[in-house]
């Protein structure tokens, strides 16, 4: 009971912490007389949100210094299945990968017999199209040709022949900055005109905050989640015709495979997007970067591009687009050095003038980023040194993830209360929880949404550190939360019988 | 004859393309139907300029390929002095930094002996920092904390013991990055209400463009050519008054030591701008990226930081700053990296939560330059066996950097109608240029400004890229050009040579 109520103590400083932050400021801290304050900052900064990262995380590396200290806890180490970080899950890197990036780092090591020649060979490659032949020079701010060149052959294999063009290919810091330029680029206007950009809901959060910090209108669409998480186009056109009432909506945002919600598309729904964008005049901005995370039977990954260009010239020469991928998801996870490209189609000549320049502000991405997507793009081949290993290890991430992915809709359903859909793709489960009402009264009580207050108590009594389906969107009256399925096998059967457990206990102390 | 016909056509189509993008779009490509057009886009991005990789660039990039492509030219190679990238122009990076950045990227290589201890060392302790030990796991938004004590010990050394508390530390993606992301916290208002941000002029672009970008109004300062490029309080007032009448003035950012200028601020210089922006009420932004080169006797780097705190508590507990700094520049010149940190003084606590919530979007800056950070400020000591060869190297970068600083003036002031202040630090020059009338006639004929129309005959002529004053802004009337001393001894005296030999003509020419 007393572990309880400081729980609930806990749970309180929290709350107050989060939505009562400018009270701290005529309590506490002066802040007369600074030139920077709360109300004199930037207001869409302050609209920001990103619960990936958020409050709860927050109080995740509270918790973890506090066992440090020896303070005492029911767990022992917190597990922090809020975000998908694999080599944080303990998952190893692709040896093939490291090695290429130590020899670009330290070139010495060139004449060293421990490693492969075919590691070799790439690293000399990458090396010669640097400048002064270092990875410590900028690269052209577009990214470094050659790897370009790669980028371009490697969408050409994935989508069967239709042709990729390097000087659509833009390398990036991660995704989330190309989506964040190509997002500069579009929103403009003021009042009724000002763009909307359509996302669906749930979301991942980088969409809802580049969108505040631009001062764009986000019209949300809402997956289905009785059908899977299913995009559907009726749905898709009641959020359009809405927001045409006060907005001038001219971005369509598709996450596939789909993060928080795991589920692949269908070519079908695909086709149907491609069409609704060009019937509503929509730049279509597809967020493809689970694009090797598929792992449910009959499920298959399609590129927005490749679907594009079936559809015929009609479609092809017009709808205008950009595909987005990263070297931090699929079976490398390396997450760390922010690699990632964009590809842009149909994009206006002048428009691109106007990115490259806006690119060249930033002088370029991480050069030791772009050799890393160079190797994910252009991976050992068969007649390779490096490729039996790198098979290896590639298939051995990718099918106990596939397991992880079945494990964790399999157990979650046993669990009453609990609805999850099959984790189809991508690397994250966003089941729905039925809260009891007095939970809910109790959250409200705290001053916090009731599945943060949820999340917030398993964090406390667990030690695990999940995402509230309110920092994603949900239908109003339903409750989710996002857990990734990246921890080792058994620490993630505990991971689930735990959270099994804290479910039954939650509702029961709340009916 | 004909050569000079050619490169007479050349520009003018370079002219053309730069000035006259929009007609482009009436006579050739169609943009009907497009979503995202010139017409339709962010006009803010439209505004933005990056001289430093502007159009000049380009037309170097693209003289390249002809070389290679076997385009007879009165030259072999392009030189691209337009820009301070230290590996490209042939510096070797510092060994022990890419041992243990290869140590980290293939922790396999701790096994091996070849490698010295401390930079062993090194790369344990940082993987140990890391999510699963390995840098490809994404580190906490405001980078990993053993490394921002790092960072908090560097400056308190350079400081002579004034604290600095890691809390205060950000690591960035650059200092591009952090500069970008305080500015962005500090532009709000509308009309009269709009933020105004004081920069210097001449400027690195980087601040006009961001301040383009959002929409902030940019409040011109000038340097006084006639006394070194020094900084003037009365220039800072005039600046500002004017300014009052038409926006809000928030912001005084500063560059020490100057780019593009090459001074370095005297302690006086510096206690004047702190009083002044005290006085005046303004958020100090202090660019110190080049804090290691200096290279003029007399001439010493005083931190903002440290002159803040040796004015007092009235000061230091007051005045709101960021200081910049990055692994681009000084002796390592790692710039592929994109490795940064910034410091804020007496930020609002409400206002750091809000920077933390902002950065948390982009996820975390790239690790492999937070670890090279980590050992530009935490390098061999004296009892570690990589001290020597480090102080070698790092020496002879920066004696070669202060023998070609004093080349340079020395060089261009023997020629007449070229006058070069001398480049008391950083790693450019910045010379005035007399242009004869006829020039400045002929330039205005192509459309172009004179100094661009300078630069590109030089490099049509010579190969030599520079870029021109106008890049960086100048007073009415005056031309300029920046170019960085970086090149080698030997190539560097061949490119002063040239140029010379080039203004020679060029100004006989339009005689």
């Amino acid at each position: 009971m007393k572990s309880m109520y400081k729980i609930t103590l806990q749970l309180q400083r929290c709350a107050r912490d989060i939505t009562n932050m400018s009270q701290q400021a005529v309590n506490g801290i002066s802040h007369r007389g600074r030139v920077l304050t709360l109300d004199s900052m930037n207001p869409n900064v302050k609209r920001v949100e990103y619960a990936v990262r958020g409050p709860i995380v927050q109080r995740a590396v509270q918790i973890e210094k506090e066992l440090k200290e020896g303070v005492k806890k029911p767990f022992t180490e917190v597990i922090k299945a809020n975000i998908g970080d694999a080599h944080a899950m303990g998952q190893k890197p692709i040896t093939f990968f490291r090695q290429v990036l130590a020899l670009c780092s330290y070139p010495a090591l060139l004449e060293d017999s421990k490693f492969p020649e075919d590691a070799k060979k790439r690293a000399q490659r990458i090396l010669e199209a640097c400048g002064g032949h270092s990875i410590g020079a900028y690269s052209t701010s577009q990214g470094i040709e050659c790897i370009r060149q790669d980028v371009a052959r490697y969408i050409e294999k994935r989508d069967g022949g239709i042709p990729s063009n390097p000087d659509n290919i833009y390398l990036s810091t991660g995704a989330s900055d190309a989506i964040v330029t190509i997002l500069k680029l579009l929103v403009c206007g003021e009042g009724r005109d000002r763009t909307g950009v359509m996302i669906s809901i749930p979301q991942y959060p980088l969409y809802s905050a580049a969108l505040a910090d631009l001062g764009a209108v986000q019209i949300n669409y809402y997956l289905d989640e009785d059908n899977c998480w299913s995009l559907n186009i009726t749905e898709l056109r009641r959020a359009l015709n809405a927001a045409r009432e006060h907005c001038n909506p001219r971005v369509l945002c598709i996450i596939n495979p789909g993060n928080p919600t795991g589920q692949v598309q269908s070519r079908q729904c695909i086709e149907d997007v491609i069409r609704f964008a060009k019937e509503e005049h929509l730049f279509l901005m597809a967020d493809e970067v689970y694009q090797d995370n598929v792992y449910a039977e009959g499920c298959q990954f399609h590129s927005f591009k490749k679907v594009l260009f079936e559809m015929g010239p009609e479609y092809s020469n017009t709808v205008e687009m950009a595909s987005f991928h990263s070297t931090s998801k699929c079976y490398m996870g390396e997450c760390g050095f922010r690699g990632g490209y964009m590809e842009v189609i149909n994009l206006d000549p002048e428009v691109k003038a106007q990115l490259i320049k806006l690119v060249s502000v930033r002088l370029c991405p991480p050069v030791p980023g772009q050799a890393l997507l160079d190797l994910v793009v252009n991976p050992p081949q068969p007649d390779e040194p490096s490729y039996a290993t790198f098979m290896k290890e590639r298939t051995a991430v990718l099918s106990t993830l596939a397991e992880k992915a079945r494990l964790t809709e399999q157990i979650f359903n046993t669990v009453p209360g609990i609805t999850c859909n099959p984790v189809q793709g991508a690397m994250y489960t966003f089941p729905g929880i039925t809260l009891p009402q007095k939970a809910i009264d109790k959250a409200k009580e705290l001053g916090l949404v009731p599945d943060m207050f949820y999340c917030m108590r398993l964090l406390e009594e667990d030690g695990i550190c999940l995402v509230p389906g309110s920092g994603f969107g949900q239908r109003e009256g339903t409750y989710h939360f996002r857990m990734t399925i990246l921890p080792p096998t058994d620490k993630l059967k505990v991971v689930l019988q735990k959270i099994r457990e804290f479910h039954l206990r939650f509702t029961q102390e709340f009916s």
